[in-house]
């Protein structure tokens, strides 16, 4: 049976069901099951344009992800649209695009949830240290293809630009004071196993795991740093957004990561959670622990009819606390201004 | 933003990465994960089908799915598309047309590997015993309409004849007597797949699975222990204790292992459940089956407010269950003794 | 404490929330939930600790769990913190214990729940046949030393002990033979857990799950289905059909399912599995059990080129079987014959 190429339209739908496990208790879905959609899109799509021609078969490895805003909370039971399109591609990289979509089967309602933007390279499955060329795709006027390249360029010098921001999480021995950085502050272990690794392939008969696990760390991310939120404010908690998050080194099977995450910013509304992530080879021990991703996650308080709550102000102690929250007060103007500039574009 | 309307197009099309859990040891998907696919492709659409007009909210509850072949195997790495269509219906039910197909994103194959027909019935979410009117189809001929109808017609046959045979069966010769230790006991198969393992490492590029599944045969251990704790009391139960458990032999990747369960004694408020894991190498049938771990769980039954409540006693039949039984009176004695010892070193 | 040297202080926290599949329909967290994050925080901290020096490369497989209470029942949303420390080593193994702590967040509660003592031996990774030698720790003082070195003698005694007692074991009275209906027939019990459900919605503001598990039903059907195909030809197999399948009666969370498989037939090269699922309510016992589900699954076997291979005989005892494979041999014969006029009709 002869069907469709699909190349010749680089984009793909992802959906199901939200179940019990993808939400909290009171059914809100976590940002982490969503997160994970977005980037099982973006690999399928990514990894078939990069094998769309002739040469050496590749995987797409997610590079980035570009900040995005969770615009409503999605429901146990109601049906997750995940649809992902190619909109950009330079000689290495791919840029994706992604709109998820929440789907109430029963009332037929239907919602946007969130727009994100995945940047993928396509690593040699022959050599995974290896980044092969990408097929350029059609754009639809020459303005298209200007506005994505500006966007390429624009997220390659944040890339650069991002240090590994190195901070340690210690755990006190007294117990800390309700609403410091040290009450809520956590952090959990995640032993990385065949199943969390979204890609596979076989080479010669043999199963190759080719793909790194950039879905599951995303998850376990938006995990611990809703785990922050809800220590410090003691209610129903949301993924209101998450910061640009890079990953800079591959973190593969049989390594243990550590997710922890602290709390950096209060504003009357909403608290930012940094999020570190450290990976550790354990069996291949001279390889040492390295940082292997950080970002910043936005929450938000709901009450019982899904309506935002007062956040208790976060407690400073220290030069450094100070200075974080400085920083992410910065931050959380500036996007509040972003969010207006678009609104006022968009009328 | 508006979104043009589903109902109007009674299709959905959902699509995921086949990933190692899905799937046997040498890389075949299961034919149940793709079953277990076209049943949630099946149910959405059903579902927002006949929610698509006022009146009544309800679910789609599988009925009946017709006679399904797998045309070729899928494998680990691929994609599976799934996609429903509303091909007919009748009053109370529709009838759902699935197809599915295999993508290798890496070489860009695709392959049709099944065709499944389903029937849904739609059940009120007010009252899940009321079936509720079906909104009508359109058809694009008569002759359509009709062919539909002989294919309703004749699953409603089949139907009602397999209901009849079906209820003829006789469950059991002779069910035990409630309270014996023939009621309540229990066992399970399991196979052991990727995702059981606890740790795994990379050995000259081959994949090496080097963890035995200990954290995972505890766990179903437990499962039956409570399962036989439950089919005994009819209540609420909790683990309240866990003998010694020594691991004397490896249980891999591949092997089935089979946990029984059967009580051996009862306290005023505890049941202990002896366990046995046996584990069959299948493939390997040289080695045999073996005897992989025995441990002794005790049981509390607890009430609304988590407060132990009486447990029925266990009914004896026969030298052997008596033995056990107090073999089974001495080990609790021996540990309610070395509780209150504890205690008094403490104090 | 620094993140940094995680070797210098051989000691380990993991965390994570507990979630309705970790938990009965009444909301307390299995026993073997906790069992299983135990031997993961135990598993990791003795591979990192048995990886610390140099020479070969090994896992901690673990060899006992010592006696374990359940001091306090765990409640979904609850976060469960597990903490193993290493507190012995002999030549060959290494005693790892652990505490549970259950932390309500919204609380702030903490309760610890479980102690348990582990015992685990380095297997090399280049032959897991081979124990390792164990990095000796260093004991605050000689007294804890000595403390260890008895606990080391007490386990490896009764160790000894069980591994004489089980070898004694019977596996069965007369094992059934090769080829046989009885040598393959398999059963498995499952207890339908929330994840199972399809789907779910909100009735005035309660988690209603009001879908039947249709789906995961089918799935465990093919599992047992598939294990009947295993044991019975010792190869690697895939479904190559299902008969239609009639769900006559809804099976609901908190039951018992039983699944069971039989073989009814082989041709050459297919082997026909009949699948029942009797359904328990457990808790609501008037109801009693009743048969829920019946379907045939057709299994081919298949080669390392996924090629067909030839099936061995069923050997058939006693009349009932000879009438099954009958009736097995006419589906069979017309579902060949329905395949043939398909063909003829398409050309």
């Amino acid at each position: 049976m002869s069907i469709s190429n699909a190349q010749a339209t680089p984009s793909i739908q992802i959906c199901r069901i939200m179940r019990p496990d993808d939400a909290n208790i009171v059914g809100n879905v976590h940002g982490g099951t969503i997160l994970k959609m977005i980037e099982e899109a973006g690999c399928i799509i990514g990894t078939r344009h990069c094998n769309s021609q002739t040469g050496d078969r590749c995987v797409a490895a997610l590079a980035r992800v570009e900040r995005t805003d969770f615009l409503y909370p999605m429901f146990i039971g109601e049906v997750a649209h995940v649809s992902a399109e190619i909109t950009y591609t330079s000689k290495n990289s791919v840029e994706v695009q992604v709109n998820v979509l929440s789907e109430n089967i029963v009332t037929g309602t239907k919602k946007l949830t969130n727009k994100a933007t995945l940047w993928y390279v396509p690593l040699s499955l022959q050599n995974v240290d290896k980044i092969i060329e990408v097929p350029p795709i059609e754009y639809s006027s020459p303005e298209q293809e200007e506005a994505g390249k500006k966007r390429y360029e624009a997220q390659k010098l944040e890339r650069t630009e991002t240090k590994e921001r190195n901070g340690e999480i210690i755990m006190s021995v007294s117990l800390p004071e309700p609403y410091t950085v040290a009450f809520s502050q956590s952090s959990l272990i995640h032993l990385v196993g065949p199943s969390d690794c979204t890609l596979h392939g076989f080479v010669h008969g043999e199963l190759h795991s080719s793909q790194s696990m950039s879905g599951v760390t995303m998850k376990l991310m938006d995990e611990v740093a809703g785990i922050v939120a809800a220590r410090h404010c003691k209610t129903n908690i949301v993924t209101a957004s998450v910061d640009a998050i890079n990953f800079h080194r591959k973190i593969k099977k049989g390594c243990v990561i550590t997710v922890s995450g602290r709390m950096t910013f209060t504003s009357n509304k909403s608290m930012e959670i940094e999020v570190f992530v450290d990976a550790d080879p354990l069996v291949e021990a001279e390889k040492g622990k390295y940082r292997a991703v950080t970002a910043f996650f936005t929450y938000i308080s709901l009450d019982k009819e899904n309506k935002p709550l007062p956040v208790p102000p976060l407690k400073l102690e220290g030069e450094e606390e100070q200075k974080r929250f400085e920083e992410g007060k910065a931050r959380y103007l500036q996007n509040k201004a972003k969010r207006l500039t678009d609104k006022e574009r968009q009328q």
